[in-house]
Parts: structure tokens; C-alpha cells; sequence
């Protein structure tokens, strides 16, 4: 029996795409998965093609961050981004409902990954979505946070909506994930540099940009658009927030000389710029510390030297 | 005029491709480029797909390391790798020879980058390429090195072979790139640090196994095989060395728990593994130093911290 029928025995993706997207499907093909989904290409009679992801358990608020964070995106019609058609969960015959754990599915533009625009597109597009006025009226009230909580990795990211920027970042972000990894240790470091924060933004205005939120190389590419290359960035953990807060992951990410030339020149850098980085790197250790720590060692035992850093910063005075 | 005319008018390529490849080329797209090379797909009349890449500048060593790089992995019949059909300089009618500075190109079997196996086979596939018989008679006779210097990011990488892989390591990797650097203090930390590296191989026989050697998220990816999607790897900086020295890039692969369990079904883990990793992290740190250290701050920064960590451990006494 295949994974998407219903247990009456219909097939919710082919019938939703068969209803709204006009066509019915004339070819499936796997596109692999991760451990807890599978991607497919679905190809429709009237030529269209859609991407595909079934998560087998959960409810359909699994792929909600995603269609969400993804839609906010799109639209600031800056990078390329997948636009979603629907999600829903997988057991109901209509697409809808939330019936709890009987797995769900997310329907969206399928890209062409050809091609690689040059490196300051890439740049210079990201700085216009973090400029991008802002689709939700929290954010454009100027609070920080996101319409929904999503995940980072495989971790929960709380993301509700809070009106000052370092607080955000405290409380959400560096202390929630301390919480999690359940350190002593490494709390105590933590909260002593947590209860300081606001001196890393001392002079600088933060207003909330909306932010892809993961942003390593895994989750950039190059795709075929109608008027050559372009960027598109996938699968992200949206959240409005200080758009500096974006290279958290850039350690990963293989950014040249000529994306931060291209960033800048859209958002100029400001004085502070490598502290903070820091500080938002320090989320994304913490969170591999959390994803891997128990299973084996890996970049994580460096947020403990970050946080190191960070209060030596703090002791010797900012720049 | 196009890039690719020689001086005489001919289209080297076009050329290349008509005459071995039985094909005359009905399409040529754009796929973009880097800074000092540009990619383009041809499509021939007969079917055939390839890949061309193009540099500039530089003679036909350009792409001799990559071609030699890819051909080797090729070779062992492991995780699928783009043949490489010819390298040569743009500026000679015949595609041979070796007149300096007129750029360069490589033509190589084109992959069409579509779906994703799991992570585990691609831990399996790379422990079953380190295990391959070696393809060179100086690494079947237990040397360490490559037929020819390469590069790793922009820097080169020199490959000459020795027989003792902890002192490969030290000559060829660690002091090769302090003296890159160029910094005083840096080197006379490392220095110390690398006068002692038989201390991590003790009790541990390493064999040379054909290494990829920069290995990170952006140069794997799905791709669409005969029997479905299969792992790819690219832009490598190929040479034999002791197999855990493929993980110094890790922390920036998006290897999971299922890739580990793949690669240590098939090649077991030693015990010092963590620690070895380590050394073989400092290396690209370094290099990330030397290729970005001047123009901007980032994760080059770690390198000093890893090197203390390095000889606090020799301090204390390996595992
Ligand atoms: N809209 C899309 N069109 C085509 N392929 C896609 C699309 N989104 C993702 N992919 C492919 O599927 C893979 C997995 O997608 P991703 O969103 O990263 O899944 P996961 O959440 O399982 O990590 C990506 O690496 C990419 O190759
Ligand atoms: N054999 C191939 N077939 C199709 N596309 C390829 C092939 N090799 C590389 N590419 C594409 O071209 C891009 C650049 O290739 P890469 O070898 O990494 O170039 P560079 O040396 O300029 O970094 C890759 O990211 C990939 O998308």
C-alpha cells in the first residue's frame, strides 16, 4: 500500500494536485529523504512539476514552520524561494483536519537546481529580503519573533514575539537552548554572559528583518530561472530578527569576499559586526550540541571557547 | 569574440567535441562561475551532455590536478564521481601543449543533480573508496601523496610522496600552511604542536587511502543514476593519505548519525579518532586562515585555539 493513500483508500496528494493544480499525475519519482521524511517530484499531464515532502508521523503542524517561513519569504520577492501550494496532514481525505500523528505532506514549486549565479547576487539579494518591509504587522509594529514556533535542525525554536532584540536573543534563543543541553556548567557560563548581552548593541538601532534562519551551504543553491541562474535558498527556520543574526551558520556556509561585498552594499557593516557574529554563532553551537552532543563529538565543544570569548569581550570592553 | 576562440578563430572546445565526442554542439548554457572560472553545460546533436569548466587565465595545469583528482576516484568504482573526458589550454588548435597564461578548461561527463540516497550509503561509499586498492603504485607501495601538487580552496597544496604519513601530515600539511601564514606567534605554537605528532599515531597503522580532502557540504550532492539517485562528489583536492584525515572538513559537512554508521560499518573507528580529528581540522582552519584571514574575520580565528588544544593533550597524555 503506498504511503500516501488514505485508509479509504484514496491517494490525498495525487486527488489535492488532481483538484487545484489542474492535471493528473503521469510520473512519480523518489527523490531520497532524511530519517523522518521522503521527497518526491511529482509530474502532472499538464506539464506541470511539483516537489514533495512526506513525513510519515506527526500531525500537520510538521511541515507548518516550513510553509509558513518559506511563504514570508517569497514574498519579499528578493532570492529565489519555492513557492508552497498546500500542506496538510496525510490521513484525511480533504487535506485538512488535524488528525494527530498519522503523518503529513507539503506540496510546493518544484526547482531546477542548475546553475550558480555569482557570489554577490547572492549577497546583495539576502540584504534586500532583510530590508524587505515586513509582512507581518508584529514585525512591522517592530517586535521580534515569528507567526508560529518552527524548528532549527531537529530543535524546537520558540518564536514568540517579544519587543526588544537582546531579550529576544536571551530568552529565546542562547538561554532556551542552554535549557536544553542541560549542562551545569555550561549554564553558568552561559547565564553569566546571557545577563550582559545588551552591551553587544550598545549604539546600534536593530529592527526585525526577516531572516532564513539556517542559512549553511547546505541550504543555498543555484537554479534555472527564466532569465538565467539564480539563487534560491530552501528549508529554512524563519524568524524575524537583527539581520546580523543571519551569519550565525556562515562558518559553514563558504561565503567569499564577493557575497559580503555584495551584502554590504546593500546593508553596510557596522561597528560590532565579528562580536555579535559570536554571540549568534553561539546559538548554532549550542544547537549542534544539542543534535549531536550525546551521539558524538563534533564542532560543539566549541561553544564553550565562544562563550569564553564572549565574556572576555565583555570584560576588556567592547569595541 | 568568444572565450573559447583561439587566436586563429577555431572554438577549441566545439572542436574537441566534434571530433571525439561525435557530436556538433546544439546548445551551450551558462551555468556561472567563480571568480576565476566559469561553467557552462554543451549539449550535442548526438544526445551527449557535458560539463566544461573554463579558466582565464593560467596554463593547462589549471585543471590537472582536478582531472588527475577525479579520474583517481573515478577509478575505484565507489560513490559516483563526473568523468573527466579532457583538460587542456584554450589557446592551442589542438587542445594540447602548454602555452602559459592563455587559460585553460576541463570537459567532464555532465551530472544531473537530482535526489538524495541516504546518508548512510554515503558513509558506506566513502569508507569503500578509502579501502579501495590504490590506483598508484607509489601509495600501493605504503607512500602518502598524489602524482601531482594540487590545490585546496585557492591554495596550493603540494602532494610530493614520503613514507611516513605522520610526517607527510607534518611537512606537506601543517608547516606547509604556518609557513603560509606567515605568523610569528601562530607558527611558534604549531611548531611545537607538530614536533610531536607520532604521539597521535601511536599504536595506530595507517595505510594511504585515496582521499577526496575537501570534503564539505558543498562538494557532495544527489544525483540521478541509472538505478536512482546515488551520491556524487566534486572539486576535490585529491591525494593518499591516512583515511580519518577526510574528516577535517566535517564540521562543515551535514554528516549525520546515519552517515557515521555507514562509514564505521565498513571502516571501524579507531580509538584516538576524535582527537586525530582534530589535527586534521587544524589543517583547513589554517588554510581558512591563509585564504581569509586578510580581507575578513572568521572562522580562521579557531586555528590557535585548536593548536592549544592539541598540546594540552600531548601535555596530558593521548587516550
Ligand atoms: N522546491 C524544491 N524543488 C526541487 N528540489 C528540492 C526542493 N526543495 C528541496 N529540494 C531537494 O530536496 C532535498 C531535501 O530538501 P530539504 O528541504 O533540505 O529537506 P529536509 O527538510 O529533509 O532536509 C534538497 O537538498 C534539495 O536537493
Ligand atoms: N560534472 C558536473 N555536472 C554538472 N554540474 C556540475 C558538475 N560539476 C560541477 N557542477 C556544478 O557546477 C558548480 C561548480 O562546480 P565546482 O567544481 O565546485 O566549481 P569551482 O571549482 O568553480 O568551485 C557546482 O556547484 C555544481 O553545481
Amino acid at each position: 500500500r503506498s504511503m500516501t493513500k488514505t485508509r479509504a483508500g484514496g491517494d490525498v496528494i495525487a486527488d489535492w494536485l488532481h483538484e487545484h493544480m489542474g492535471g493528473a499525475v503521469l510520473r512519480k519519482s523518489s527523490l531520497g529523504g532524511s530519517s523522518w521524511s521522503s521527497a518526491y517530484r511529482y509530474e502532472l499531464d499538464n506539464g506541470k512539476h511539483l516537489f514533495v515532502k512526506l513525513a510519515t508521523s506527526g500531525d500537520d503542524t510538521m511541515f507548518q514552520g516550513e510553509a509558513l517561513g518559506l511563504q514570508a519569504m517569497y514574498d519579499t520577492k528578493t532570492l529565489r524561494v519555492p513557492k508552497v501550494y498546500h500542506f496538510g496532514p496525510l490521513d484525511s481525505p480533504q487535506g485538512g483536519g488535524t488528525l494527530r500523528g498519522s503523518g503529513s505532506f507539503i506540496i510546493m514549486e518544484n526547482l531546477d537546481m542548475q546553475g550558480r549565479p555569482s557570489m554577490h547576487e547572492l549577497g546583495a539579494g539576502l540584504a534586500r529580503m532583510h530590508l524587505a518591509e515586513p509582512g507581518d504587522e508584529n514585525a512591522r509594529a517592530g517586535r521580534f519573533g515569528f507567526a508560529v514556533d518552527n524548528t532549527i535542525g531537529g530543535t524546537p525554536q520558540p518564536n514568540g514575539w517579544m519587543d526588544d532584540w537582546a531579550a529576544f536573543f536571551r530568552e529565546r534563543r542562547l538561554l532556551h537552548q542552554l535549557r536544553l543541553a542541560g549542562d551545569a556548567a555550561l549554564t553558568r557560563m552561559g547565564e553569566r554572559l546571557a545577563a550582559h548581552l545588551d552591551r553587544f548593541f550598545e549604539g546600534v538601532q536593530v529592527k526585525p528583518s526577516l531572516l532564513h534562519g539556517d542559512l549553511w551551504s547546505g541550504n543555498y543553491t543555484g537554479v534555472s530561472g527564466v532569465q538565467g541562474p539564480e539563487w534560491a535558498i530552501l528549508d529554512p527556520a524563519v524568524y524575524y530578527g537583527h539581520h546580523e543574526a543571519e551569519f550565525g551558520m556562515s562558518w559553514c556556509a563558504g561565503f567569499s569576499g564577493d557575497f559580503w561585498k555584495g551584502y554590504h552594499s546593500v546593508l553596510p557593516k557596522e561597528p560590532g559586526f565579528d562580536e555579535r557574529r559570536d554571540l549568534y554563532t553561539l546559538y548554532h553551537y549550542l544547537n549542534h550540541y544539542n543534535l549531536f552532543g550525546g551521539s558524538y563529538r563534533g564542532q560543539w565543544r566549541l561553544a564553550p571557547a565562544v562563550i569564553f570569548k564572549g565574556r572576555l569581550l565583555l570584560k576588556q570592553g567592547l569595541p
